[in-house]
């Protein structure tokens, strides 16, 4: 609060983006007021409309920012040869992206509910892109005949609930490690699809 | 709101509960006021404290009402012969039971944060209830030699997150039938733990 507002102003923008995430993730997007995310941050109510135009801009920068991130981070992933050694790639770096960002992937999944219909439009897209890729996997595999899927939109609505539901249960220090459980995973996964 | 307050009284209980869960699943429970709540049910904010005492205890009412009624409606199913029916009849159970719910599973799922400590863990002792259930039938599976299943605790949140998921993109009307959809979900389930 002692901070004279514009000192460090370079850092203002991701400090607010921490805030807002921190704060939509324990009280929920509707309950948290611009002035609570100021405080939070130490700066005026006033000045945190330098960054942001509203509450709703910033909900849909972080859940877009999210989207972004999981696409790039997938892509700068190396494409392993056949399509089960992609499928492989994918459940572990799913899990291991996802577990990595608990409050992200909560109001990722929470606050779609609060974004306006053009900033849901355009959320809904890049889940869809990003779901695709697990879709284009199984078909891969479908065509080269190493898996059997009945439904390849259904198998990938199934594993993607499947994984992103270990952040719900997993605690560090519990008695299995990332490794451990992303095998685990990957093994039921394999059996699902498995011709 | 012309209704006279305490008309249709035996009414009452039920209209506020149901009114707290739409309110809740639309804006969230931080953001929904009692006197909100009052104003859809058409009685004065004064009248609501003679239902519940507070909102914790109405968001309370609503989560524990809907886990007793789940453990209720999973009891009064027949009990086939084998593990591997059970299961078939578990999944298709789950999948209907909450596909016919989802403003109860929504909030049941984004509002757990919400709840005080002591209700916290009343609600989560009902919910490992329920997925003990589904532990029970893949331990008896394995030990009857049926299924394969390299870690039934994590198969348990696994195939939980994967069915409770249906609720996240089924749309009525869309290309395929509940039933359809079971089936395809029970051959997923069937291929992930069979031996």
């Amino acid at each position: 609060m002692a901070r004279t507002q514009g000192s460090h102003s370079a850092q203002t923008g991701p400090r607010i983006r921490e805030a807002a995430l921190r704060l939509f993730a324990k009280h929920g997007y509707a309950a948290v007021s611009m002035r609570q995310i100021a405080r939070d941050v130490g700066v005026q109510a006033g000045a945190l409309y330098n960054y942001t135009p509203d509450k709703q801009a910033l909900l849909f920068d972080l859940l877009k920012g999210h989207m972004d991130e999981l696409l790039a981070a997938w892509k700068a992933e190396p494409t392993p040869a056949t399509p089960t050694l992609r499928l492989e790639a994918f459940v572990r770096f799913h899990i291991r992206f996802h577990l990595a960002r608990p409050q992200a992937i909560f109001i990722s999944y929470m606050e779609l509910r609060n974004l306006d219909p053009d900033n849901f439009a355009i959320i809904e897209g890049l889940r869809k892109r990003y779901e695709s890729t697990l879709t284009g996997i199984l078909r891969d595999g479908l065509t080269e005949g190493s898996f059997a899927v009945p439904d390849p939109a259904l198998a990938t609505y199934a594993l993607i609930a499947m994984l992103t539901g270990v952040n719900t249960w997993y605690r560090d220090k519990g008695r299995l490690s990332v490794d451990e459980v992303s095998d685990i995973y990957w093994d039921m996964t394999c059996r699902m699809v498995a011709r």
